[in-house]
C-alpha cells in the first residue's frame, strides 16, 4: 500500500551509514510535545505512511518497526503493508516495546540516534539510561528530517492574533504576575514555557499553526527582568506587536531559543517541566534548573467568570449548530449521506457563527460497528452510508473565540433494538450520576469516576478510556491538570474547572455508545461543620435521544434530571433557532415519564 | 487531677540533667509499632496520666507538652490538669507540631534524646534531619523508662499457643516459602519481621501479650538458611516448641535480637520495613538493607478458603451473641443499665462460645451525644444510663479462634425523630451502595469510597474517618494493605480480602450514627472483553434497625437488598438460637416494603 516509503527508508539508512548511526527512534511529536502536529513535523508519517496520531518508528540498518496502540491496529496494518515497516502493538502481551526490540536488534557498542528536539528531557533520559545499561552509545543530535525529507513542508507561518482581554477575563500583566508568584515560591527566577497552549494562555494570543487548537509555534521565557516570545517574526502582525509591547514582551526569532538558553547566567534558576521541555533545550540550559510541572497548567485549568460566560455562549452556538445538523440528518438519512457528510454539515453549521474557528478535534462519526472503534475517523474510503436503522455515535467539538466545546451524542437512526436501548440507558445512568455528584472541596477525579462506571460495572462492562478530561478556553480540547478516570491524578477538582463527562459502551462489530457533556465545577454551599462542597453544572446544550431510553431502567430521580436538563436546553437555545428548529428541539425535549 | 505525675516528671528531668539531655520525645508506642500496647510500654501514660491511644509527650528541662488528636481533646484536658503537661492539639491551625515546638523551645547545640527502640527508622530519620537543620544534637539512645519508672510492669510473659493449621489453612512451610519468594524477587536474602501480627501469621502461633490482638511480643528473622523467633523463652510451651521445631524455627531470647542483627554478614541483604522497624534495630544492622514494606502485609491481607470459612463461623457466633445482648438491652432499658453494662453483657454473651478469645477492640457504646464522639470509650465515670429514647451506637468486635469480627449498629431506644431517621437512612444508603458494588479487578478503595459517602455528600455532610479497613484473621482488627477511604491507597481490592464498610454521620451534642459490616471480596464473573469483575459479600450477621428507616428515601433496589440481607441473617443464625431468640430475630428481620 505504501511502497513509496521504501526509497525514503533507504535514504534514511544511507544517512545513518554516513553518520555511523545503527538505529534511530522517530517519534510522532514536535519540539513542543504537541497533541496535534503541523505538517512540518510529520516526519514519522512521511517515512512510514502511517497517519495515526500515536506512533513511533524505529529503524535499524536492517530492520524497521512501527509501534502504535489498539486504536490504530487496523489502520496501521493497512498503511504499513509493503512500507518496509513491521507493525508492533503497544500494550499487547508478547509484543516488545521499542526499547526491548532495540535491545535484541543491536550489538554492543551500537549507536542509537535521536533528534533530541523531539524527545522530552525525561524521555531522553530514560533512553540514555537504557543505552548505558545495554552498552549502546546515545547520540541525541541525529537530526535526520533535515537531511532526508525532500519537499518537507515549511514551518507554518500563519499570523498570530490577539485574544481579547474581555474574552480572556485577565490581562497579560496579571497572568505573568501570578505565574511569577508560583515561580518565586519554588525559589526559581524564571520560567521556560514550551507548551504552545501555555504560551497562548499567558500572552492572550492565538494562532492557527496546527489543526484544531488555535496556537502558534513558539517558545516563551519570563523572569522578573525579561519577557520574551520566540516566534517567527513574520507572524507578528502590527496588532500583536502592539499588544506584546504593551506588556513589555520582546519578540525574538523562533530559532534563537537554544542560543538564548545557552547564554543564561549560571546563577539563574529556571523552572522547566522535564516532561514537556525537549532534551535539546534542556541540555542547552547551563543555568540552574528547577524541574517542576509548568505552573500555567494549574492556572489555565481554572476558568474565570469571563471565560465561563464565553463557554456558555459557545455552547449555545454549538447546540444550535447541532440542532440544524441533526434536522438535516433526519431529513436525509437513507438518501446516500455518509459519516463524512455528517462531519461536513456540522462544520458548515458551526461556520455560520462568526466567532467559530473550526472544530476542536476531528469529528468521530461512527455508524453501527464504526461506533465501537473509540477513535474512529471517517474517511472517503471508510465512510458508511447512513440508513434508517442502527446507532450513530457523534463526538465533536468546535472552537469559538468565546470557548471550546466537546460533546458526544449517540442517536438511533431507526427501530432501536432492546440491546441498544439497554446499553444506551446504562451509559446514560452513569453520565447522569456523575453530572449530579456533590462532593467536598479536595475531591479528586479518581474518587468520582465510579459514578459514571457503576451502572455498567454492575453488568460486568467497562470502558478503557477516561471518563473526563479538562477542556481549554479557546485552546486545546484536552488539557490538564484535572481528570476523572480510574487512574490516580492528585489534582483536586476546583471551582471554575471545565471537565468532560463521557462514559461509553463499545460492542466490537456491533455499535458504540457514548454520551458526553462538559461540566463546570461550581459551589454547592458550605457549612461550618463539614466545609465547602462542590457540584457540576452541565454546559453542553443538546438533548439525549429519548427513543433510546429504557424507561424501566431509569429512576424517578433520573427522569427528573433528564427533564430538567432538556428544559434548560430548550430555554438556552430558543432565541437562536427558527420556529421550525425550535419546534423540532421541543419535540426532542418532550417531557418523559416513567 | 494527675498531680501524681509531677514527681515522675521531676525524676525524668533529673536523669536528663545527669545525661546532658535538653529535651526528650516520648511516643505512645512499643518496639513493634503496635496499635495496642502491653502495660510494660505505657511510659508516656505513666509520665503524663493521659491514657488515650494516640499521644506524644515532649519534655524539656523547663516545659512539657502532650500532643494528641481531636478524638482525645476533652479526655486529655481532664487527665492533664495539674500534670505538668500542656495539651497541644494535632492538626489544629495555629497549634505547633512537636518539632515546631522544640525548634522554639531549644537553644542551638541542645541535645534531643529519644529511645531509638520506640521510633521507626523513618521517623527517627526525620527527627535527626530536623536536628541537623536546627543545630541540635540527636541522641537516639536515651532510654529513660528503665531509669525513672518505678514499679514498671514487667514485659508480659503469657504463653504462646499454636494456631491450628486447619484454621490457618496453610502450613508454616508454605507461608515461609511464599515470603521467601517475595524476598528473593526483591534481590534480598532475608527478612526481618518486627510487626507482631506478621510474626503470628507467618508462624501460625498466637499469644495474649496485648489487649484485643492475640499476639506475642517477639521478633522474627527468616532466610534460606535460618528461621529464628526471638521471644522470651519461658513463653514457649512444649506444644509450641514442637510446632516450631517441625518447621526448623529456632527460638532465641527476645533481647538477643539487637546482638543477632549486629553479627549478620556484611554481604547479606536483609529486607526490612523502614516504617515498622525501630531505629535501634535498623542501626544495629550493619549488613545490606533492602527497604520495602513487609511482603507479609500483602499475603496476610488475602484470606484463604479455610480462613473464610472460619470468618463465617465467627460471624454466626457474634451475630447470636449480639441477638442475646440486644434482647437483654430491650428488656432492661430504663432499669438503670448504662453504656458500660452493654459492653459487659456482650462480652459475656461472646464468652459463651468456646472459641471466643475476648473482644477485638474496646467497644464503643455511645448513647445520644456520646455517639458523636467517634472513638468514645465508656467508663464508669462517663457512662450514660440508657432510657427508652434516643440513639445508641454500638461498635464492637470479637476475637474467635476462627476469625475476627467488627460491626457497628445504631439503634433507636424509642420514639425515633425524623432527623434521626433521615440521617440513619442516609448512612444506610451509602452502606448498601458500597455493599452492592461490582468493580473490575484492579480497582482500589479510593475509587469506591464515594459510594458510601455519596448520599450524605448530596446534603453537604461527610465523615472524617475512613470508610473501610482490612481485618485480620484471629489477629488485628485493623490491618492492611487495602483500605476504602478518600485518601489514595494503591493496593487493589483482591479476592479473599476482608474489609469493613462503615459510613457514619456525627452530630456533635446530639447523636452519632454508624452502620458497619465486614465485606468479603468475591468474584462477580468475567468476560473475554472486559476481564474479571469482583463484588462484596456481607459477612456480618445482624439486622439493621428498621424502625430508623425513612422508607420514602429508600429505592426499591435498596429495600430488596435489605430484605435479602435480613433473610440471610435469619437463615445463618437460626440454628444457634432458642425459639424465643429466633422469634425476636425474625421480627427484627420482617420484610419491609415501600
Amino acid at each position: 500500500m505504501s511502497n513509496y516509503t521504501l526509497p525514503r527508508l533507504e535514504a534514511l539508512r544511507n544517512l545513518m551509514r554516513t553518520k555511523h548511526i545503527d538505529a534511530v527512534i522517530i517519534p510522532g511529536t514536535d519540539p513542543h510535545q504537541s497533541e496535534y502536529l503541523s505538517d512540518h513535523w510529520k516526519f514519522r508519517e512521511y517515512l512510514t505512511g502511517f497517519t495515526g496520531s500515536n506512533g513511533t518508528a524505529v529503524v535499524t540498518l536492517h530492520d524497521a518497526g512501527l509501534w502504535t496502540d489498539s486504536r490504530y491496529f487496523l489502520q496501521a496494518e493497512q498503511q504499513l503493508s509493503d512500507s518496509g515497516f513491521t507493525l508492533y502493538k503497544e500494550n499487547i502481551p508478547g509484543q516488545p516495546t521499542t526499547l526491548e526490540w532495540l535491545a535484541e536488534a543491536l550489538d554492543e557498542d551500537a549507536v542509537l540516534g535521536v533528534d533530541g528536539r523531539l524527545f522530552s528531557l525525561m524521555e531522553a533520559n530514560r533512553i540514555e539510561m537504557f543505552c548505558a545499561q545495554n552498552g549502546f552509545m546515545f547520540a541525541p543530535d541525529f537530526r535526520a528530517a533535515e537531511a532526508v525529507w525532500t519537499n518537507r513542508p515549511p514551518r507554518p507561518m500563519n499570523p498570530l492574533f490577539v485574544h481579547d482581554e474581555a474574552l480572556a477575563g485577565e490581562t497579560v500583566e496579571s497572568k505573568i504576575s501570578r505565574v511569577m508568584d508560583a515561580v518565586e515560591q519554588a525559589d526559581a527566577d524564571a520560567l521556560l514555557i514550551t507548551a504552545l497552549d501555555d504560551i497562548a494562555w499567558l500572552l492572550n494570543v492565538r494562532g492557527s499553526d496546527v489543526a484544531y487548537t488555535p496556537v502558534a509555534i513558539a517558545f516563551a521565557f519570563v523572569s522578573d527582568s525579561q519577557r520574551v516570545l520566540f516566534v517567527d517574526e513574520e507572524k507578528i502582525t502590527d496588532e500583536v506587536a502592539a499588544h506584546l509591547k504593551q506588556y513589555d514582551v520582546k519578540v525574538k526569532p523562533y530559532d534563537d531559543i537554544e542560543k538564548f538558553l545557552g547564554k543564561l547566567k549560571d546563577s539563574l534558576t529556571v523552572m522547566v517541566d522535564p516532561n514537556r521541555v525537549s532534551d535539546a533545550l534542556g541540555q542547552a540550559m547551563l543555568c540552574n534548573k528547577h524541574y517542576a510541572p509548568s505552573p500555567i497548567i494549574a492556572l489555565k485549568g481554572v476558568k474565570n467568570d469571563h471565560q465561563i460566560a464565553g463557554f456558555r455562549k459557545a455552547m449555545r452556538y454549538d447546540g444550535a449548530a447541532m440542532v440544524r445538523m441533526m434536522m438535516w440528518l433526519e431529513q436525509n438519512v437513507g438518501n446516500g449521506i455518509t459519516e463524512v457528510d455528517v462531519d461536513l454539515r456540522l462544520q458548515q453549521e458551526r461556520a455560520a457563527f462568526a466567532s467559530n474557528r473550526g472544530d476542536s478535534f476531528h469529528m468521530i462519526a461512527g455508524y453501527k460497528d464504526h461506533g465501537a472503534i473509540v477513535h474512529y475517523e471517517a474517511s472517503a474510503e471508510s465512510a458508511y452510508t447512513l440508513a434508517p436503522e442502527g446507532l450513530l455515535l457523534i463526538d465533536t467539538g468546535g472552537q469559538y473565540l468565546e470557548g471550546t466545546t466537546d460533546a458526544t451524542r449517540t442517536i438511533s437512526l431507526g427501530n432501536p433494538t432492546d440491546a441498544e436501548k439497554h446499553d444506551f440507558t446504562l451509559v446514560l445512568k452513569g453520565h447522569l450520576a456523575l453530572a449530579r455528584a456533590v462532593f467536598p472541596k479536595g475531591t479528586t477525579g479518581v474518587q468520582l469516576d465510579v459514578l459514571a462506571r457503576g451502572p455498567m460495572w454492575s453488568e460486568g462492562i467497562t470502558y478503557l478510556h477516561g471518563t473526563g478530561h479538562g477542556v481549554g478556553h479557546f485552546l486545546g480540547c484536552h488539557e490538564g491538570p484535572q481528570s476523572i478516570r480510574m487512574q490516580i491524578n492528585e489534582t483536586p477538582l476546583a471551582l471554575g474547572m471545565v471537565t468532560s463527562n463521557e462514559p461509553g459502551i463499545y460492542k466490537a462489530g456491533e455499535y458504540g455508545i457514548r454520551t458526553e457533556n462538559l461540566l463546570l465545577c461550581v459551589s454547592a454551599g458550605s457549612s461550618e461543620e463539614w466545609g465547602e462542597f462542590y457540584k457540576f453544572e452541565d454546559l453542553t446544550l443538546f438533548p439525549y435521544d429519548t427513543s433510546l431510553m429504557d424507561m424501566a431502567m431509569l429512576s424517578a430521580e433520573e427522569v427528573d434530571q433528564i427533564n430538567a436538563y432538556h428544559a434548560m436546553v430548550v430555554d438556552q437555545l430558543a432565541d437562536l433557532l427558527s420556529a421550525e428548529e425550535l419546534a423540532w428541539l421541543k419535540n426532542k425535549c418532550k417531557k418523559i415519564s416513567k
